[in-house]
């Protein structure tokens, strides 16, 4: 299996207004997107802020769950939470990679909107199973991220279409939904779209 | 498209050392599966519990969304949050889903912890596309649905297996994947899965 990361972009993203901004980190992405990882074979899930008081809360947060009570209390929990770092930008979330995979990521960006993306999930299922090239999947906070770190990636993965025309899920959900698609195990997939 | 019913209880489930419990409705999982049954095309999403100072607490936040200022706010919140039904039980449920699909619901029962599931994706796909009998997927809070619930169900579905043995996804991320591996569109699946 291809090293898998995950990052979580809280700037630059877009707000309602399509301005740029840096939103909050949650106490809902972490701990969801962790265990969607940690499901999925990730290797490293960064929440990225330029904000360093909120990477001190979250780190705070994070120790809390990484041992004494709350460990003992939750391990499932501690175990999710163990494959999260924290980052201050997107450039630094590359180097981290590269120094952890031994080789820089394909940038693999989600968003939305996109209308023609450039892999497949088919494309993307053998680049997990069979591949070696460290794969780094962003996600946007907000209204998505900007065209700056969409101009950045290697390959933009199709947008999540439902039955209908709405197409407004939680990163939570598109995280969850994306990484199913792109590692779910292949004999449920297999009896589940033959 | 078979009209589909998605529920959340809150009783009875597990606890961490498998005993009976309420849990607290929570504010993150109304909205998060809220937008998941939105863009699946699911025509009610019931939040169940007994407690009714919980519904009445949920009602007075769904009400904020659906009108006034958090309706202008977040439009695409206001849709999503449009299909909640908040019942007591089960069984309200189930009457609930007959009176507006004119049949009684099939029950259909997803649980980490299935491992002979009675049917599969495929065929559920297939059901959604194709059928006209209603189905209600059922989740569960906590540590999961009461084996009194499951006993009830006509279909038990295949647990989300990830890439390893780690299987403690939240129920927020179990709806998305389970949702999208039911009725996520054909030909974009067809693209993914080929």
């Amino acid at each position: 299996m291809a090293p898998l990361y995950v990052a979580l972009l809280h700037f630059p993203v877009y707000d309602k207004n399509r301005q740029i901004v840096t939103t909050a980190v949650t106490n809902m992405d972490i701990p969801d997107i962790a265990r969607v990882a940690r499901t999925y074979g990730v290797r490293r899930f960064y929440v990225v802020t330029p904000v360093q008081a909120l990477r001190e809360l979250a780190a705070r947060i994070l120790a809390h769950w990484a041992s004494g009570w709350g460990a003992s209390y939750n391990e499932t929990r501690k175990d999710a939470l163990a494959l999260v770092g924290l980052s201050e930008d997107l450039d630094h979330t590359i180097t981290d990679v590269e120094r952890d995979a031994g080789a820089p990521p394909l940038l693999l960006v989600t968003s939305a909107q996109t209308t023609h993306p450039t892999i497949s999930y088919a494309q993307l299922r053998l680049m997990v199973a069979d591949g070696d090239r460290p794969l780094l999947v962003l996600f946007g906070t907000g209204w998505g991220l900007s065209e700056e770190i969409i101009q950045r990636a290697d390959h933009l993965l199709p947008a999540i279409l439902g039955t209908g025309d709405y197409n407004h899920l939680s990163v939570r959900a598109a995280a969850a939904i994306i990484l199913d698609r792109m590692c779910g195990r292949r004999e449920e997939l297999q009896e589940a779209y033959s």
